[in-house]
C-alpha cells in the first residue's frame, strides 16, 4: 500500500463506514461509543477505522483514554479536493463536448422531422 | 475491501502511479507501453494498475488487444469530487474560525504594544 500523504487520504476515504464517520464528525466531536451507535459494528472495529482516519490526518483525537473523542480535521480533505480540482477542467471539457454532440444530434433529428 | 462505487474510486486514487497515469491520460489516449515509459515499472505492473482504474470506471479501454489504448473517463472523478464538495462548507468554516482567531490575536498583540 502506498504511504504518501495523498494516497493515505484516498485510502482512508475508500470505505463507506469511514466516510459516514467523517460525515458524523462534521456535526461536532464524538466518542467511539457515539460513533459506533448508528452502525452495526463493534467498538474495536470503529477504533480500527478511527486509526486509519487519524493516520491520514483526517481526524485528531484527544488524549484522555476514558472519554477520548474524535474531531474532523479539514486540511487533508482540502488537499484531496485540490488534487481533484485539476481534473475539473478535463471533465468540464468532456461534458461540453458531450453537450455539443447532443445538441448537434437533436438539431439533426429536428431537421429530419421537418423533411 | 469495500466494493461500492465511491470506495472503488477512492481506492483506485490511493496510489501515486495510478494518479500519474490519470494525469497522463488527460493529454489523450495512450497504450500500455506509452503509459509505462515515464515510470520505472514493468508492463504487467502498468496493466494491473489499469485494471484497477478500469474497475473503478476511471478509464475505459479499447478492445483491440495489440494496440489497446486507455482513455480517461470524467464521470467517476466528478462523482468523487461531488462527495468532497459536501465538506467544503465544513473546512471553509474551520478556516474562517482560524482567520477570526488570528485577527483577534493580532489585535491583542497590537494593543499590548501600545500599552
Amino acid at each position: 500500500m502506498a504511504t504518501d500523504r495523498l494516497s493515505m487520504i484516498f485510502a482512508a476515504l475508500a470505505d463507506p463506514t469511514r466516510r459516514a464517520i467523517l460525515a458524523r464528525l462534521t456535526e461536532g466531536e464524538a466518542t467511539v461509543g457515539e460513533l459506533a451507535e448508528p452502525f452495526d459494528i463493534s467498538l474495536p472495529a470503529v477504533s480500527r477505522h478511527l486509526k486509519v482516519l487519524e493516520a491520514a490526518g483526517l481526524i485528531s483525537r484527544t488524549r484522555s483514554a476514558q472519554w477520548r473523542s474524535s474531531r474532523l480535521e479539514a486540511g487533508p480533505l482540502r488537499e484531496a479536493t485540490a488534487w481533484m480540482e485539476d481534473y475539473r477542467r478535463f471533465w468540464d471539457e468532456s461534458f461540453d463536448r458531450l453537450d455539443a454532440h447532443l445538441k448537434r444530434t437533436l438539431a439533426r433529428n429536428e431537421e429530419n422531422h421537418h423533411d
